[in-house]
Parts: C-alpha cells; sequence; structure tokens
C-alpha cells in the first residue's frame, strides 16, 4: 500500500479485523501450511491480522504469510504479560490473562477463521465465538468438528481451501459491513 | 453439618470445589433435571458446587439440588458486574468479564462436570479445562460430543448418569487430591 | 454459628461480602496486626471475608483473624491459574489474570476497605472500587493517601481503627443493604 | 512516512506502543488539549499510540491529534465487547472487560503517560503499572498526584509540559529499548 492509499484507507473506516486461530506448538504442517497462506491472502484483501501472537504453529503461520504483503497489519493477543511474540508481529498485546484472552480474540474479530484440525485452545475459541454472534469460517475440518459446532447455533460456515475462507470472510463483511 | 463437624472440616484441608456447567436458557427439562441430581450429591459429598451463578438452566437447577443438603457451599463465578444471581446462590463472584469468565470457572474446579446436550459456553469450558489441565466428566452427552472432546487430549471421563459422574470425580480426587 | 443459626442464615439473603485489601510481602507489622483485628471482627459480624488469597501481609492476616470465629467463610481471588494459598483460606477462586483480578476484588465486595498504608496493588484497588461506586473504607492512611483518594470522588469514609472500619461498614450496608 | 519508510520500520523490531491515559467525560479541556499535543508528538516520532478507546476526552483527544501525522497507528483496549469507539482509532480491541482491561491497557505500553488531572480510572492504571513495573510518566499533575505515586515506588518521571513528557519517553525507551 503506498502513502497515498494508505490516507485514503485512513481517512475512512476502520479496516476490517479477522482472526485466525489455530493449533500452536501442535500444528501439523499441513495446519501451517493452510496458516500461511491465509494470513497472506487476508493481509492481500487490506484486511488487519489478529492472532494468539505466540511464535507457535498456525499463528506464527499466518504472520509470516501476511508480511509477505506490503502494508499488511498484524496482530497478537498474547497470553502472557510480556515476553517473546512471533516475528513480523507489528502490534503486541499483552494480556497477562492466560486462556482468558481467547474471549478477546474473538470480540476483536469480525469474522474468525479456525484453521485445521486445531486444539482445545482453539476448538474454546469458535464456541466462544458462536456463544458471542462473531461469524466462524471453518477450514481443513474433519466432520467430527463440523458436526460438533453445527449443533451450537451460530453463524457458521465450513470450508475446504483458503480460496473458499476468503470468499466465506468477503460474504459476512459483504451482509455486515460494520 | 453441625458445629463440630464444620470446626474439624475447617481444620483440615480446604473442601474441593467442583465446577458444574451446563446450558442456560437454552437447557431442556431433561438437562435440568440432571443437573438439580448432581449438585445435590456433590454437596452431599462434602464438595462445594460451582457454577456460572446465572439464574437460568443447568446452574440454578444445581444450586438448586446444593441447597437441599445442609452445610452446602454454592459459589457462583458471574459474568455480569452485578445484578441477579440464582436462588441459594451463597457467594456470588462478580466479574464483570462475558465469557472470558468461563476460563475462571475452570481453573477454580478441581473437576469440571458437564451435564447434558450444553451449548456453545459449556463447549468453551470443556474446552479450556482440557487445555488447562482440569479433569472433565461428561455426563448425559452424544456420542458426536464424546468424540468431539476425545480428540483434544486431557483427562476426560464420559458417564451415563448422575452415580457415574459422582463415581468419576471421587476417582479423580483420589489420584491427585490436592 | 451453631447448626441452627447457620439454617437461619442460609434461608435468608447472601452474607454480605468485605473485601480487605492490603500489602503482601511488603506490609508493616502494625498493618497485619490491623488486617488480622479486621478480619476477626468481620467474621464476627457473620459477613464473608474476601481477600487476594495470597499467603502474604494483610491478606495472610485478615484470613488469620477471621478463622478464629465459627462459622467464618474465607474467599480468595487468586492472581494465579494454581498454586498455593493463604492458611485458611476457604474458597480460591484462581483466575490466572495476574492484577487484572484485582476489578474482579472490588465488584465482588460489598464494601472494600483498604487496611494500612498499602503498596501500588491496593492503590488500584481503592480506584477500581471508587470507579465501579463500590463503597471504600480507608483505615490507618496518611494525609496525602486520603487526600488523593478524596478528590476521585466515589463514597469513601476515613476511619482511623478497626472498630471504626467496621462502623463504617455496617452504615454502608444500613444504607444500601442489597 | 511513505511506503518505503514503512517498508523499513516493517522489516525491523516492533514500534514501541505508548499508552496514553487520562480522565474520560470528566475531562478538562486543559486536559484535551494536552492529550491531543501528546498524541501528535507520539505518532511523530514513530511510536504506536495505544489508549483506551472511548469517544471521550483524553482518549479521544490524543487519537485526534496522532492522526494529523502520517503513517500513524492508534491502537484502542475497550472496555465494551462491541459498540462506538473515538473517531480515527485504526484498529479497536474489544475485551468486553470493563475496567478489567486497565490492565491490559498497562501491560501492552512500553511506558504509560498519565495526562492531567485524571479521574478514578487512570489512577488505577498508574497504580498497575507502577505494580507491573511499566514506566511511567505523569504530564501536569498536581503536587497531591505526584507524592502518592511517588511512594508507591517503580519508575516513575513527572513532567510539566507535552515536549518534557516526550523527552521522559525517550529516556526510558532508550535505557531499556526492548
Amino acid at each position: 500500500m503506498d502513502g497515498s492509499l494508505e490516507a485514503i484507507s485512513r481517512s475512512s473506516a476502520r479496516r476490517p479485523v479477522i482472526g485466525v486461530m489455530g493449533a500452536g506448538e501442535s500444528a501439523s504442517t499441513a495446519d501451517c501450511a493452510l496458516g500461511e497462506r491465509l494470513g497472506e491472502r487476508i493481509a492481500a484483501e487490506g484486511w488487519v491480522l489478529l492472532t494468539g501472537g505466540r511464535d507457535a504453529g498456525v499463528m506464527a503461520a499466518a504472520i509470516r504469510g501476511a508480511k509477505r504483503i506490503e502494508g499488511s497489519l498484524t496482530l497478537g493477543i498474547l497470553p502472557s504479560a510480556s515476553g517473546p511474540v512471533a516475528p513480523g508481529l507489528d502490534v503486541a498485546i499483552f494480556t497477562g490473562m492466560g486462556n482468558a484472552r481467547n474471549a478477546i480474540n474473538v470480540l476483536s474479530s469480525r469474522v474468525v477463521v479456525a484453521c485445521g484440525a486445531g486444539g482445545a485452545g482453539t476448538a474454546s475459541e469458535v464456541a466462544l465465538a458462536l456463544k458471542s454472534g462473531v461469524p466462524v469460517v471453518l477450514v481443513g475440518v474433519s466432520v467430527t468438528v463440523e458436526r460438533f459446532f453445527r449443533r451450537l447455533g451460530g453463524t457458521l460456515r465450513v470450508t475446504r481451501s483458503d480460496e473458499a475462507a476468503i470468499a466465506g470472510i468477503r460474504d459476512v463483511l459483504s451482509v455486515s459491513p460494520a
């Protein structure tokens, strides 16, 4: 984004914040690859990327992907009170609240994307999003995961690729732009 | 519990806190009946009952059950900053944190019991418990729910009745008494 | 409190929760002695004692005082996610939120008593109480501390002894009993 | 900041986040003017501005000042779970935690600047910063306020103008750059 485009975007509404959630240390290679492509596409759309901010798994991969795009903005909501964060993170929010910060991840995202198999942390974030009325896009999940979340109600899209996930996010943003 | 028994319990270790989680306004009659029996049995064991504290569904039912037992102690961790709580609640912790308080419910319980089908809030609590290393007992859940949580790892018992749930809690407490 | 009195108290409204705040490791001997007398008097009134729950300073002293009274109930809101608590603590709420739990201490107390010189943590709790509309009783503070808090508005009583602090709490409870 | 400078800043370490705290609805005209100058200077230094994000008082003024500078980045940590924010806010973190979010404001700032007389919320933030080891710069406060905070320990600079506050922040950053 060059200076003039940036000036334009600044003068208008806030850029949408898209949360990408996924496993940390236990993430598979495929999950990380998916997270990286998602991060890059989210940044290319001009959206702000929000993750858990730690230097692990899908969080770190999504940030790495986003930082390939000039003008990208990456935001991390950390469980810790201080300390290391993922490389490429532009803004670190230190909560010192452990997993209670998962509620903040969700409330601060216009759409939450759960990327890959995920673990217990990701599961809690998807559940909190559905509880809080934040739209969720699942990418690359099993039938069990899909069935489980469908019964919780809320706005849920299930997709099979990063392209489809981005299309799902675009749909949500066009329906409820603010 | 009469005065002398109480004095004895006071002089020893803290009474274990058992968290009962379940749907609020959307709880079924069967879920509430199960919650009420669980609350009563937990209190009869001399354990402290912890719930989300609101006057709705499984929370209110479990507290109602517990208060049939003399000497019972019921603890509620409220999402609100003030206001109404479930009848029979002995101690109200007002967090003013909305669903972020789910993390506190879990960390403050020696065992988390998820009662019935549950909703998105309960799902987030079970996931946070598994993430935080707090043992979980599920009662009366579907095969999909069981399968979903089993893949998240952590200590998980699946039971079909309130008696079996209490036996499961007793097992956990005997394995890791502190 | 014998069994029958307890049954009576149970059948009626919740016992008021009184928060006692004060320095931890840096507390003076005088502050701890004051905290211990306050804890004992609060318990003797039949009120629930709430503190930060750690085994240090005024927190530990107030709990020690309260546990001299039969039927007392001591509640601790811990900054940690698990681990040690003050001896005599009946119920431990583990928040895992560090100092963010100070907001919970305040919202869960009908009255906040700040005991002695205090440190930065106590100062934040008094400020949060005044901000949140929770009445505050200061005991044994300097003129600077009194002046500082008076300019913040809110309901504030400044007292010079534990007896006067208890009288101040009684006043507040009689004015706004729920 | 033009595109190439931005690329440079992106490739290096995170831009320091400076928190500006001050009264909301009760802020004086002088406090708001000071906040606006501070926000502009902070942005001109290339630092990220963090505030409580609400459309009131010093928060809104600081953001307004910062947005006069091209390439500025304004971050707001909101007490609410959703809803309106200050005009010019680039990134809104919705916590849904009320005043408990004050702890996050402090932990996420490399330096906390308290601007003007302040109210109870600002007082809690300065106290939490001193408690958490985050350096504090006070600007335009009375002798009582200065005395009160000095006795709490921690790193505290007292200044009389926005220029002096900026110099104080620069000092802190040069001493502990990470």
